[in-house]
């Protein structure tokens, strides 16, 4: 039995989303329960064999500043779902809320696993070979040092190898601005060399360093980046693919007869809808912590909301949590001995 | 008369893409000279009355490494060309070739105006406005400083003010993970604060931080960010860009009748691709120097190369070395205050 605690009050439309695709969900997988966290009062109503509500009396708005959710807000259902996975009631936590609360939070009550500095956000986004490139981090850690960068490329290989439930080690690209070595920022050539050693120690499948474009082309299954410059991948992505279903639907409705040929090809345009849908994609992976919470859209409808619980339910079925320690413990002397040439480096 | 030099040998494709496209460049120029450098016998056969020859016995490789461009091939079409706007033959040079190899050898040739440390390229990328949103820095200037970004701004303002000749003072966006002013890693912080006061003192049309999104969203004229990030997103809209692309063509074809549905949309469809089609904002200027240069994409078609023909002649014709010259004496003190506050950020 896989157990869920899903805060039901957060993204932009609360219940009036979370609480249906918590009943899609439930009709989906047998095997799964569900914590609802909440008001009582707006939760109520949903009834089914293997939810049950666990009450929270406030609510993290989406403009609400990191303090409030800390120290504030002290019975958000953010936090008492959050709650739920640090007291072993459920395996993962999932909320549309504001990110940088979850994180906060998420960080404050479950902390880091032994050898990661910072928690890390992983984004799925589709690729042309039809499956996904998980990119992280997306959690806006800014300024990361090569230390983090091999961090996240562990934690990356982890969440990939447990979402497919397979043995083969998924392949790690470093965002780079060139597939040569020699190219990049300090930092990223160190981060170049770390993730070097730790493929020939066995510790990673790494590919090398790979382009922005190599995102979509799903040259590997995951890429490494800073915070900084992976929110501005993904965010160009989503201005770029808005701009283009903006163009497209503008041209077939100029006038009466592309409209009829709208008409014609709207099987087709919404097969391709469907392909670059990135409500498929929902449900982002906090990794590095000591429980599992994934991050859904704040905008997500019912159904982008369900492929957050999906993910979730996969990966805490999947036992990411214990395969992100197993890794972490067997990369350790490889961590270890990473932190100590950082050390080396900074002292005379 | 305005007067380009043109790489005719670069590019993947060289005097057979560069001489149609010169042709035709001529044809709607009438006010226009070319100088066609590269190896006579394979330009000889073009006549023109405002073209000529200047021989370049060498060509650069799109694989050549700097050192090669810089110090073995001293006759390379690449260098004379530039060659010919460092002596006064010509306003500006266009090449194809090898991006590295260009920013050397201008570089070298041509010198940096004073106040500008490093030579940016800026690209402009179509926006859901209908125009063109202007990217700096793209020439891979990794690890860059406030100060460099300050001048990015400086140099992007003066090159969209040249190419559109007015005189609406073209407003700047810095790259950014929020909107907030409390964003972003400490260069981006400090960056932030140099562009505000640049703003204040009037040498700049500052508008704040933007988002990956507001690139193709058009919110400003320009957007200002490090070579690497820059990079990043051009390369990760490129792959995105091909990825619906090739979902749109692979659902078109997919059956006979989806075929006769692609057929039916064929005008919609090719006015879409028309809308999306990079070749039209073909055409990056390399800034800072003290003469111009353009650089085409390697790949470029006859209709693309031409693209990047105009926009080195809008450039010459409406005086962007000019432009670029005032606008940076104009913000000296403010670039030298910069320079010093930077100094005494880094004596303790």
């Amino acid at each position: 039995m896989t157990i869920l605690a899903v805060d039901c009050m957060g993204g932009d439309h609360g219940p009036g989303v979370t609480l249906p695709a918590c009943k899609a969900f439930l009709e989906q997988h047998p095997q799964a329960q569900l914590l609802l966290v909440g008001q009582p009062e707006a939760l109520n109503a949903f009834s089914h064999e293997r939810a049950r509500v666990v009450a929270a009396t406030e609510v993290v708005e989406m403009h609400d500043a990191v303090e409030v959710a800390l120290r504030k807000k002290k019975d958000s259902s953010m936090r008492v779902a959050i709650q739920q996975v640090k007291d072993g009631a459920a395996q993962a936590a999932v909320s549309a809320g504001n990110t940088g609360a979850l994180m906060a939070l998420a960080r404050y009550l479950l902390k880091t696993v032994e050898g990661i500095d910072r928690p890390a956000i992983a984004y799925p986004l589709p690729n042309a070979k039809g499956g996904a490139t998980t990119v992280l981090d997306l959690g806006a850690n800014v300024d990361c040092t090569e230390q983090h960068l091999l961090q996240f490329a562990v934690l990356g290989s982890a969440l990939v190898a447990a979402l497919r439930n397979d043995d083969a080690d998924p392949s790690v690209g470093l965002l780079n601005i060139g597939e040569e070595v020699i190219k990049g920022s300090e930092v990223i050539k160190r981060a170049g060399e770390l993730l070097r050693s730790a493929a020939a120690s066995g510790d990673l499948n790494f590919y090398g360093n790979v382009e922005g474009n190599d995102i979509f082309k799903g040259t590997t299954d995951i890429v490494v980046c800073d915070g900084f410059v992976g929110n501005v991948a993904l965010k160009t992505s989503e201005g770029l693919a808005s701009m283009i279903g903006g163009f497209l639907k503008e041209e077939f409705s100029r006038t009466p007869l592309t409209k009829l040929a709208a008409l014609v090809a709207y099987p087709i345009l919404s097969a391709f809808k469907n392909r670059v849908d990135y409500r498929r994609y929902n449900g982002a992976a906090l990794l590095g912590l000591r429980g599992l919470v994934f991050k859904s859209h704040g905008s997500a409808d019912a159904f982008a909301f369900g492929q957050a619980l999906n993910r979730a339910y996969d990966a805490a079925h999947n036992n990411l949590q214990g395969r992100v320690q197993a890794r972490i413990a067997h990369a350790r002397p490889l961590l270890a001995a990473a932190d100590a040439s950082a050390g080396e480096a900074v002292t005379p």
